[in-house]
């Protein structure tokens, strides 16, 4: 045991915490000796089966036991499946948050919708810097993605090397900003690298992504093509350099250009007070303003190209929008893929744009912002790693990498596909050591209103049951001293079928439950739990036989 | 007024039923004075705000107030988009059904399952054939489709020709039977055609629709490059001449094969009787004979190529399949699209075989059944209709039907964009005549297990409530002689949070009902539902300040 021990204190120990297997709740704990640093916070948005929750952070149980080692959480970039988690996290860990410029804006606006932005201490650091934490040095690499300021981090430990990519792309002519920083990575790799954990969201698809900038020669090409009408463009609300050439183009076209959704909104000041977007002067126009000027001279950006149902074009597309409204000719462009699981709420969106006569543009208007194969290769051949852990994608995507890594001559038994809570410890020095040693408890909490936590399956499972096929309630009051029911039993239902009171259904259930209880109460029985469940099986089984749905079925018996 | 009967009574209409708007509903009336005559009676699948709905059909009040009137269902095809409503409709119109072969088989044998088999009337008909209905001559045309024995309709009616395509495609070398009859379009196109009911499906899609036979070359190339691994691979069960290529693959491999899935063993049955499938001998095997074969030489077909939850595939992929599991080395293939909607369902069993150490395949082993735009300008051009009404499809997709319409030189307002119930008069006649005139009651039935329109919007909206924040029960027994409260309030919750009877929220929320109750007790109200609203208003603010949530909130007071 202390042997183990005194070996396991040398290792570096990487931890996925939260959900590798659940795309969003991007967070890895890395370990040596008396220090953690948390890489991302992420959050993700609730599956189909997760009725009513709102989103879902990871389970940091790990970090809590071991909140005295944490010396900081160190974000790659700004995107809510890496920073959305850290209001609700750093409420229960204090620890200093460091990462880019644009990042660390963007997680202040968050926090202090938390009303906790003097409570957290952040730092922003430049790329190429180093910081040091604990047993840990950080460097933060520069790379390129669809939102400024991303960053690769070079995490040396006594243990050795790991570049973790982030989220990424290799676009050499980026819209804002340099390109990814090639020659670090390659210094790094060429002075040696114990593992890459590398951005797997794109490793199905073969060749490079485009670079960000082609999209700006097709919004060239649209506004040309389409000068008589209004062009209202969807995209994201975090990729500023999107909303920087769609301003481009409309500067050049003459246009007018209106900002809506309130996170566009928020995105769009930030990066302006950051110098992170150049707007021409007299080109953004208040909504209110809209009247003042014709349609053909109007260019609207505006959030809900997934489809949201809450998002501006969702609402616009429906006629719920206050001060927007689609007319027969308007030009739509969706700036954008689908996120899979979206694609039948943007294409009930499309549908209904079509409808109102608007023309709906999908191609061309859209580069992704990870890595395809070629690129993912490039970093591998730059890095040189000795260990690969794909990360960041669904299991498919990171074991498409972990393919591509066997490609490039990575050994089969050094190619890690991790679980959530797995303890990868690594050494890379004379007592060479790599091996998943351990597990630590993490998974997902539910957020659901101010509530995280106190959802968890029993509820869930409960609202599914509800969903289904609804909730049939009885109640009867018994006078204990007589045993006898003297009120009810009154049968109540909601979401089940369209029952009136005086249905037969319904007389015939509360028939059946009286006979019963009666039956029961006569024989003696004062245990009300027995006579709730044998109200429960009676009843189920005469609705399934009469309609075939088993609704939810609650006894309630007051006694006086 | 008379005058308007007299126009009216002269004119062909055509009134599409159900959703023209949701995609599966698909059922046309052609009415020609006292002749009507239904083509098509599809079901939906319900989308994902339907909670518990199990399948959608179309409301047929404007054929039950017609019934006299009707002379017969005729079906295009065996998919259920296109038969499935057929045993819930023809139970309340009686009427014969017109079909080809392998169509009227796979409508006897769901007529079977709900024990109607004999009291419906149904006829063969062969492609080529006419049949007199009424007023209307109906022509079956030979089309192909991802199912065998697919027609076109050409309807004859003296005010004029309609040919509806069905769901088709051109190929021109198909697996069993003959290509389209184009030379029957081009016939019937030159003595002139009023309207073109042409399928929508693949309209935004340009190009050609492959041969079905370009999925058998793939498959026998998967077959050669795996020799060393079973073949597991998921299909439509209804594509017989996928089967038949799947089997021919196998045979030449020298591998058994098992058919696995309720529907594909159902439809296999029925193909093979007809002979429309041909099965080399020793060939098939029992489930139960699985392990007296090597892996190398098995191959499995199964249905849940959608990720269908209680389909064979996924319950492969979950280990909850009683006599298949996966084997790490398995070749999985999809030959399938996901449909819209279902991207998320196939990923996640995609996601759970390649963490079992399956392969997955997904590339060049699927073709569409359905004409891209190329097809579509082709039988425009055969056909050279008078009048073009795009059907089949979303609304996006037959808007790009209506513009391949336009560019092949049909006048704009000759284009008839149709939403379910439009009554569309058309008259080729002197008197010529094409208008919208009226619109009747149609829309979605929901069939939720044995009742069919019992649960209507309302239940609906419960259920969804139910979903999102669950339900609060209150309880409570009021003496009426002395207006005080003799048992409870108790509160019981579902759904809800995770909450016990002991808990704060729970103390707290009866004590408030307790002294509202009392409060107005005390006021000699008598009135049982002011209470309850009290009681609702009261909770609902309590729980939203504490929770922000609003969970359905149930009063129920029982007087003795």
């Amino acid at each position: 045991m202390s042997k183990f021990n005194m070996r396991t204190a040398s290792n570096l120990k990487i931890i996925p915490l939260g959900g590798l297997e659940q795309i969003g709740l991007n967070m890895t704990a890395f370990e040596f000796e008396d220090s953690i640093i948390v890489v991302d916070c992420g959050l993700a948005f609730p599956e189909d089966d997760m009725l009513g929750i709102d989103m879902v952070i990871p389970d940091v149980t790990y970090l809590k036991e071991n909140e005295k080692k944490i010396k900081g959480f160190v974000i790659t970039h700004g995107h809510e499946d890496h920073i959305g988690a850290i209001p609700y996290i750093l409420k229960e860990i204090h620890a200093p948050i460091y990462s880019t410029r644009l990042t660390i804006a963007l997680i202040d606006h968050k926090l202090e919708e938390h009303g906790m932005k003097d409570s957290v201490k952040k730092k922003i650091i430049a790329h190429g810097q180093m910081i040091t934490l604990g047993k840990f040095r950080v460097e933060f690499i520069k790379t390129n993605h669809s939102i400024v300021d991303a960053s690769a981090l070079a995490i040396y430990s006594p243990a050795g090397v790991v570049v973790h990519t982030g989220d990424f792309k290799v676009d050499y002519t980026p819209v804002f900003g340099d390109a990814i920083d090639l020659q670090r990575f390659a210094e790094i790799g060429k002075a040696g690298v114990l593992a890459l954990m590398c951005d797997s969201t794109n490793a199905e698809r073969p060749g490079f992504t485009n670079s960000e900038r082609t999209v700006g020669r097709t919004f060239d090409n649209i506004f040309a093509e389409h000068k008589g009408t209004r062009i209202i463009i969807a995209t994201f609300a975090s990729n500023v350099d999107r909303v920087q050439q769609i301003i481009d183009s409309a500067y050049k076209y003459g246009r007018k250009v209106i900002l809506e959704g309130r996170s566009m909104v928020n995105v769009m000041e930030i990066a302006s007070e950051l110098g992170y977007i150049n707007i021409p002067e007299n080109t953004l126009i208040d909504i209110d303003q809209i009247k003042n000027y014709p349609n053909e001279k109007m260019t609207i950006i505006t959030t809900g190209s997934q489809g949201e149902s809450m998002a501006a074009l969702s609402r616009i597309a429906s006629n719920l929008h206050r001060k927007i409204s689609i007319e027969p000719g308007d030009t739509i462009i969706f700036s954008s893929n689908p996120i899979p699981g979206n694609e039948k709420a943007v294409t009930k969106v499309i549908n209904e744009l079509a409808m109102k006569g608007a023309e709906v543009i999908f191609q061309d208007t859209h580069v992704s912002g990870h890595a395809c194969q070629e690129e993912i290769k490039l970093i591998y051949s730059l890095v040189r790693p000795k260990y690969a852990i794909p990360i960041h994608g669904e299991f498919k995507h990171r074991k498409a990498q972990a393919n591509l890594a066997i490609d490039l001559g990575i050994p089969k038994q050094n190619v890690f596909m991790l679980s959530s809570g797995d303890v990868l410890e690594l050494n890379g020095g004379k007592k060479e050591f790599a091996k998943v040693t351990g597990k630590v408890l993490t998974g997902s909490v539910f957020v659901d209103g101010l509530g995280v936590g106190d959802v968890g399956n029993i509820v869930l499972r409960d609202r599914q049951h509800l969903a289904e096929d609804g909730i049939v309630i009885v109640v009867l009051t018994i006078e204990k001293e007589s045993a006898t029911i003297v009120a009810g039993p009154d049968i109540v239902s909601r979401g089940f079928v369209y029952v009136r009171e005086s249905d037969e259904l319904i007389t015939e259930a509360t028939e059946i439950v009286d006979e019963e209880v009666n039956i029961i109460l006569e024989r003696g029985v004062t245990d009300w739990g027995k006579l709730k469940s044998t109200i429960k099986s009676e009843l189920t089984e005469y609705l399934w036989k009469k309609t075939k749905r088993r609704p939810m079925i609650i006894p309630i018996i007051q006694e006086i």
